[in-house]
């Protein structure tokens, strides 16, 4: 089945809001059998909005819109169902009801303007929203389905998950297509598109191969008639990745580097403490991004002066002889907060985020220390001095040698 | 001038890129005096790109294209452009030689495959890439253009403000779009409204209202025939809006909470150190996230359990008596964590992420405190119980509650 994503709203074409409801649909779609070939960005005006629904509806059997579903003058989605269905709008009484409940339930009365919310047209059936007053709509007309969903992403996805995926079940059953990600780490993209290279053929499945900031990612693609048909397709090929790649890869799909790391951590009944300096508290806060890390997170000080890591147990003698950007400080800074805070592992980082130099020491340049009963190992980093890719990809390294470190660790 | 951005790559479309390269240009088209009226995101397959090439081209008078300028197989912008003109593509030897250049000045030898990338078509003339190997090209026929930009952003970036805003600025010249945006907090996106509702017309200036994570913001676009013209065209509606919400407003066009609140210190002499809890570090990662922050950021304390909050100075008894995360432990993690820096400013956050409460207390609620020479204060908060939206909202609170609180103090 053909499909193509709309999202509607003039902010998102001025730039002022970057569409990433269409990111998730797209990610979610292939799944159930809908290929996307088109995404489009239109802003609030009746006649743009028109011609991409013309043109959506000429060369995609499924059109999925978000935004503009609101009760101001300028949200016009289901106006433009309506023209070009050439169909009429009109107030449905039980969903109109049903607003004025969800209002009254909070204790306020209905403005006048919500009412806009409560119209539906004949081919239209409603999608509810229980997350906010913008109910979704699901129109069946001549072949073609659209389905116009609010652009609040978390109203959006929770209409989604509930509302939309059983009736697409229904209609989407011509092919599935399945994916599947590999992310790796301590390989460059030519040295695994090397490793891969003459593995299995290149149509189905189809492998991408994608440069990310925390590594070579490769990402497996089957088509077939059922969901069955295309994992059959995709095991041998991720068979032969994983044995080709094993001891490179670090997660699947979703799984993102916080995760493993905490992963890893609660398997080997460890906790974990971090000092650290140019990444100013981003690695703490990656690690608790992860749901319950308060399990194995003992804290963290982000010793941003030079005081105030000696304050934390670094030996100014070692700054002194070394420098504030070294291996040896890195290292004391992981031996420091892992006592400070009775940890099983300390985490160092200290760098030059920029733009300025740090003494002799140009931006870009940082080190990571991870610090244990036994003893303790530091790695060196340079990247391209760019102050946000410094902190991001030092926090990924610093994760990275975690995982490295984790891995010669029994599990239990 | 009527314009269009197609980002073209099958990563996009299957949703595991998000194109951010259409928002940046579709911020800066608009002063450029070009107005965008559609975005579209399109796969690596030549017919697809030709139908969207061809639509755009019917419908806009410049079309301006991120991605496919890779050495590939998959990299098809070239190729379409040459279809939808009719034009031949020859390898172009100067750029082939520039391009050897490139790679000779890196130590290597240019693979074969990156000869497609000298490629140029009669119509076309290249824009320089000094960050990558994939020139671009400025194309002009029958009264469009169409610009091809590569999809790395870094590049993507230096070449428009290097190499196409000059071009740009020869074609486009039928009529100026400025803006001016206004930050504030403090009110709702009703009150906001009605505050300014009747203050001038609806239409030059056009006056959008947003809620965003940082508090409501009103943006103002004025179209002139000329800059001079638009900006006249914004100056009184601007003085009217500072009139109407001054003591609301916190900032302008981009300036980010970071910035404000780095501003206030700097102008004021004064120094800050967080301990935060729920944050993991955020408030910290978010503060340093200013380049130069190290002036007036003493540092910060990840205290994410109990022991961590004692150890760094929190009275246990404190503790026992009001909850770990209540009005009077706040104030006593501000008081400690200034304290122990050395600080003129602590400021503490303790709360609830989620998932699970902490003792009574449910996910979303959080408080912010902040200690002086002279004093202590905290607020209380309440958000929907999501853990990436308690994070942000809590540091976003903090820093309003440092920007509410140094506006009492005098500058200089």
């Amino acid at each position: 089945m053909r499909g193509e994503l709309i999202a509607i709203g003039t902010e998102l074409l001025m730039g002022e809001t970057v569409d990433t409801n269409s990111a998730y649909l797209a990610q979610r779609l292939p799944a159930m059998g809908v290929e996307v070939r088109f995404v489009n960005v239109v802003g609030d005006q009746i006649e743009d909005l028109v011609e991409i629904f013309e043109r959506g509806l000429s060369r995609s059997d499924l059109i999925i819109t978000t935004g503009g579903l609101g009760p101001t003058d300028d949200d016009l989605t289901r106006e433009a169902i309506a023209r070009v269905f050439g169909e009429k709008i009109e107030t449905d009484p039980d969903l109109l009801h049903s607003l004025q409940d969800f209002f009254r339930n909070r204790g306020t009365v209905m403005p006048p303007s919500n009412a806009k919310q409560a119209a539906l047209i004949p081919s239209s059936r409603v999608l509810s929203n229980s997350r906010g007053t913008a109910p979704g709509w699901w129109v069946e007309k001549n072949g073609r389905v659209i389905v116009a969903l609010p652009g609040v992403p978390l109203e959006m996805e929770h209409m989604w998950v509930n509302e939309v995926t059983p009736l697409l079940r229904g209609v989407a059953n011509s092919s599935v297509i399945m994916t599947r990600t590999f992310k790796t780490f301590g390989l460059s993209e030519s040295a695994v598109g090397e490793t891969v290279e003459g593995l299995f053929g290149d149509r189905n499945p189809y492998l991408g191969i994608y440069a990310r900031p925390d590594g070579i990612q490769l990402r497996l693609i089957a088509k077939g008639a059922t969901e069955r048909e295309a994992l059959g397709l995709l095991a041998p090929a991720e068979a032969q990745i994983i044995k080709a790649l094993e001891s490179n890869i670090w997660g699947v799909d979703d799984e993102t580097l916080e995760d493993r790391v905490a992963n890893m951590l609660s398997e080997r009944g460890l906790t974990v403490a971090v000092m650290e300096s140019c990444t100013g508290g981003l690695l703490s806060s990656s690690i608790t991004d992860v749901p319950g890390s308060s399990a194995f997170f003992q804290g963290g000080v982000v010793s941003y002066t030079e005081n105030s890591k000696i304050q934390n147990g670094v030996d100014p003698e070692i700054i002194k002889s070394h420098g504030v950007v070294s291996a040896s400080v890195v290292e004391s800074m992981a031996e420091s907060v892992r006592t400070s805070f009775g940890s099983d592992l300390g985490v160092g980082i200290t760098g030059v985020a920029g733009p300025d130099p740090v003494g002799e020491v140009a931006p870009g340049n940082f080190y990571i220390g991870i610090a244990w009963a036994g003893g303790v190992s530091s790695t060196h980093h340079w990247v391209p001095p760019n102050r946000s890719i410094v902190k991001r990809r030092a926090v990924v390294s610093a994760l990275i040698d975690m995982c490295n470190y984790l891995k010669t660790r029994p599990v239990g």
